[in-house]
């Protein structure tokens, strides 16, 4: 889960380096304390590393199964709400670390322990549980598959046809996550050495990892990582029963704390409120200050300020006799800027790192050609010699290999199968489009791979975007292109998405001295639990709630309708744009490009106060009651790093990680009930004065 | 304020020792730290005493009224909404320090200050603030005046006649509080010596209070205090802004945090319900433990169980036709089961408490007869000789004598006026009813500073009640003896609450080397502040919130009822109750005493876990959610004291005198924009799923 969930927040730019801080911190501490003494493989010299076999133990894989399943309902809540999804690293790795744990310690007292639990094991767990529920983003249940079906081309009203329609089954969907969610596997198997021994690339996410499972393991961290967990079960528990409390006042349309209007009822028209949700306050304190800033003017400068004015010229600029939801009318002005900011952003990034990318690879092989060493001992005469740390993580991380022909059989193998199936379930979607999108596809996974090794920043969804205009263009408006366009970018997402978070895994394996074999069994089982997993829970909330993706509903799925008017872009061009939309959205395409240069130019000093135009781009769409509900969260944490700084460094990740786990697991039950037709007794509901007096007489007449 | 408000609370039998343990709490580590090394008067010795009339300074009569004004509104507030008032002497000693000492600093500063601020001027302040806000108590705003009015007359069904109603009036009730509160004054003055000084009584509220002026004025001390005033305005922030918050949502009958059905539609209907007010919870905090839980005990009991029993028996017991309100049906039998427990408890404690003062004082004067000693060696030689705290606190609290003959004029001049004027005012309040009350008024007052100083426990409102039931049934009914009893009530308990508080305060001058003369003017000027500022407070309620007094209403102004009731009760006997409504009040009554006996038999082991009676009294009338408010406080200071005890016992009371006095004191705006008619936009209104669904078709029609 690691680069692929930050990446959706800072889907564009961001300060990587801020994340990463936020969640290392946790450990520098300790490991400025240990480094002062021993390394930290010279810690664990003396524990015997169990074999690559000893590594996947059914316990493992039984508490993976269930964090698999806690976590793709997190992430597909988050999904269905915002599209706002933080690092569950840490809640993940506290979890996995607790429940194994307590299951061996229980064992040791009655005596039956066969196997100790290690940090091999640990990151086997970690690993399928990344795999798994990374699935729940990249399989697009929020964005381009959902986007395909009838709820959501309604809103966009062209292209609404048979063709480019493809509603939700959970038979196709499981299907289709089978056939492209394994062949990025195989791609990242051969990159593996490159990436990790021979560039010694960071991927901070995974080394953050890294370094939390190793603390887990010394006495130390056991007992801090004991009070984290602690932390995370109290708020955990909170959490979930204050959605508890909530849903009982939820009997209505626009009933409950959903739907409180905090700061009037003028301002909640304008979605400015605040929404109590313990999920949003949660990400808002995991999520690095600058981006809840940036969301917070994001909202004001779209709700507050631009739409309203916007909304002055109905009539004018577009038709008054609209639905709301039309996007030839307000609401397109508000998708399609939204869209332009988040190109402009995935433009100017994917430009940067692939430059740097380049430049980077290009040292690499210039040195490479003047080096004659072996693999081990590249670095040197520039570099010092290896530490005994590297040395032993280096000889375990290559003594169990994967052959070569396997991993380049696997990917034909499954390419070909990819080839003949897909286009039955996606008609348009020719087998041609599909050959050449997994032979541009390894090029594409290794620079995604190599870009988020150096800057934590994975740039999948910015692939999908490229095949959704390439493909959807190609294939044309008459061929249903909106739906290839789509299905395409499903593709290509899932590829290149898998390969950098596998390869943060590896990352996190190497540090932690997993076996490379134990990982990649671990990564197979976690895709193949996620691809059943992930449509499951989804289905859930499909049938739970009938108005999802519809705007303004408790479930809007933003990113679907994004996406699917991406994909009309790409086949129409932009002749059905309301007026003068097409100029705005020029102008903040040009402004997005344009802040994140400064942002690059006037160094890291100033650049933490410049807000991201990513950040910004969200509640353009969507509204302002999630910036608000962040902004409550990084004021509770910048407050509490005021007042306490070594705890709340400590325990802030473990409360919003509670926070977002108790509010999204509740989210289990609440669907439970709404299919079983079990609804809220009461609804708590917001009348102006005026209306409320006329509400009495009605009730009392 | 000292034990009149307790009194309130703890009306009947409580356990003190409770009471000031916490309220001491405080002081104990300091003084224990002192102690040790040296005594309190030890550490103050080359502190010079001011003399008495520099201990009356302009600056400690502004500070005065500013925190009688405050104070006066939080205990309307309280008088009007539930009848529970807490102790609020910390809070006043903590504001009343935190003013003068930032002006005298301020002036310190810029060079101006002439007189040092000292803790004799601390307790002018004090006793200025609890003699002014006191009458807000006594002056029966809540309970005996109030009950004369129409609104409650009118729920009584009975005694509706011009002859028994008075209603509420400025210029009256100013007149009439001037001529019946000073008195009180004259009577306990010649009390002073023989309670202090040769009865060595203990007053623990005074005592209490002492402790903490005394160590305010130690640098420790003061650090501490800066320390608590700080969180005092952090939760008095808070709880304003909480206050202003929910404002807003209340446009309309039961909108609003108020009503908010925090157990389901159902439990709100029998009022149970958390109603989110930041004064209860805090009044819950004060509280010790026992009287939270025994309000929550008899909440559960009569509104969970009795009421609703009582309730299937409609049109069996009492008529269906009758109004909810009427005295006849469901609500007779609240109000009268609510008296005859309240009357169990108060003649259980009138017997017991009288019973402790005769015998210790029939010893004390065996004791005076043989003994041929100065006052100041009576005790030995039993007694250990003076120690140098109480010889030198004695001959500083014997320097400023008030002559005897001043204080008999005074009461017998005040005492004629009174008998003049008060006719004029209720005309069915014969003349030769206050002379027979003020004959026998003063060995009452003696009773109950006697009785007080003992146990921390004035029986006022006891007193009060003798005179509601004697008076009343001699007038009769025929000659209004209904407003007669409730304005005999009036008379006596002025006189007898006075005397108890204001023994109190020479208690606390005592400790803190205050001039007895100071401390009468003091009160001659506090209490005079209070005879205008009082009905003023009331003035406003009354005036903002036009609905004060019925049951159900934001001010239900609960003893108002109960007390006319018990005139009615008084004049008119029994024959006007429900059916088995007069059985079951037996039972009760019987049961009443009963705890209480059990209560002191067990020994203290045990009676801290049985309930009180007369807290358990007062829910069956208003409902639970006080009590549920309440509740939480408890449960909050519980978790508190099991986490950190020291912090606890340091800031708890801070934290809850900031939420009392902040919620307090937001009924200051509130009221004014009542009056001015600004009403809140918003309705926060809970419906039923059914009704919803109705209301959302009326709306969309």
């Amino acid at each position: 889960m690691a680069s692929r969930d930050d990446n959706n927040i800072y889907e564009g730019p961001s300060d990587p380096q801020l994340v990463n801080r936020q969640r290392s911190k946790q450990n520098q501490g300790r490991e400025e304390e240990e480094e002062a003494q021993l390394t930290v493989e010279q810690i664990f010299e003396n524990k015997k590393v169990p074999s690559w076999q000893e590594q996947l133990t059914l316990r493992a894989f039984v508490v993976g199964l269930f964090l698999s399943v806690l976590f793709s309902f997190i992430v597909m809540k988050l999904n269905l709400t915002t599209g706002i999804i933080p690092s569950l690293n840490v809640s993940a790795g506290l979890l996995g670390f607790f429940f194994v744990k307590s299951w061996t310690k229980f064992l040791e007292k009655t005596g039956w322990l066969k196997q100790p639990f290690t940090r091999q094991e640990n990151t086997v767990i970690q690993t399928c549980v990344v795999a798994s529920s990374g699935i729940s983003f990249s399989g697009g249940f929020g964005s381009y598959l959902y986007g395909m079906s009838e709820t959501i081309a309604k809103q966009a009203i062209d292209f609404n046809n048979a063709q480019n329609i493809k509603n939700p089954q959970i038979g196709w969907m499981i299907g289709f996550l089978f056939v492209v969610s394994f062949i990025g596997l195989f791609s990242v198997v051969p990159l593996r050495k490159i990436m990790i021994i021979d560039f010694k690339l960071i991927y901070p996410s995974g080394t953050a990892t890294a370094h939390l499972i190793n603390s887990f393991h010394t006495p130390q961290g056991a007992k801090l990582a004991r009070k984290q967990v602690k932390t995370l079960g109290k708020f955990f528990s909170f959490s979930f029963l204050w959605g508890f409390f909530q849903w009982f006042y939820t009997g209505g349309d626009n009933c409950g704390f959903e739907s409180f209007p905090t700061f009037g009822l003028k301002a909640y028209d304008n979605r400015f409120y605040f929404d109590f949700s313990a999920t949003y306050v949660g990400v808002g304190m995991i999520c690095p200050h600058i981006i809840n800033i940036s969301v917070l003017v994001g909202s004001i400068l779209s709700w507050g300020v631009m739409w309203p004015l916007i909304g002055n010229k109905k009539g004018v600029w577009y038709s008054s006799s609209l639905e709301s939801s039309s996007l030839h009318g307000l609401q397109g002005y508000r998708v399609f800027i939204s869209i332009a900011m988040i190109l402009g952003d995935g433009l100017y990034n994917f430009v940067k790192v692939l430059s740097r990318t380049l430049i980077s690879l290009s040292r690499e092989v210039r040195e490479k050609r003047n080096s004659v060493l072996p693999v081990a001992e590249r670095n040197s005469p520039a570099s010092p010699p290896m530490s005994f740390d590297d040395e032993r993580r280096t000889i375990l991380f290559l003594k169990d290999q994967i052959p070569l022909w396997f991993a380049a059989g696997g990917y034909v193998t499954i390419a070909i199968i990819s080839i003949i199936t897909l286009p039955h379930i996606f008609h348009p979607l020719k087998w041609y489009y599909i050959l050449v999108i997994y032979i541009f596809a390894p090029i594409l996974a290794f620079c995604n791979a190599y870009g988020c090794g150096l800057t934590d920043w994975s740039l999948a969804s910015t692939y999908g975007k490229l095949a959704i205009f390439t493909i959807g263009a190609w294939a044309g408006s008459s061929h249903g292109g909106v739906l290839a366009g789509l299905a395409a970018c499903g593709v290509m997402m899932n590829i290149v998405s898998t390969a950098s978070d596998l390869s943060q895994d590896f990352k996190t394996g190497y540090l932690t001295l997993a076996s490379p074999r134990s990982m990649f069994v671990s990564q197979v089982i976690g895709t193949a639990m996620g691809c059943v997993i992930s449509p499951c829970v989804f289905w859930i909330f499909y049938k739970a709630f009938p108005d999802m993706g519809q705007s303004g509903s408790q479930y809007p799925a933003p990113y679907a309708l994004v996406y699917r008017s991406m994909a009309m872009l790409g086949v129409e061009g932009f002749s059905s744009l309301p007026a003068h939309c097409l100029q705005l959205c020029y102008g903040f395409f040009a402004i997005s490009i344009f802040i994140n240069a400064i942002r690059d130019s006037v160094g890291k000093k100033w650049a933490k106060y410049i807000p991201l135009p990513m950040a910004m781009a969200i509640p353009f769409y969507i509204g302002s009651y999630f910036a608000i509900d962040m902004f409550v969260g990084t004021v509770i944490l910048f407050v509490w790093q005021k007042l306490n700084k070594e705890k709340a460094d400590k325990f802030g990740p473990a409360v919003a990680s509670g926070l977002i786990c108790g509010d999204g697991i509740w989210t289990l039950p609440s669907s439970i009930l709404a299919i079983a037709k079990v609804n809220p007794p009461i609804c708590m509901k917001f009348l102006s004065r005026a209306t409320n007096i006329k509400v009495d007489a009605f009730l009392n007449s």
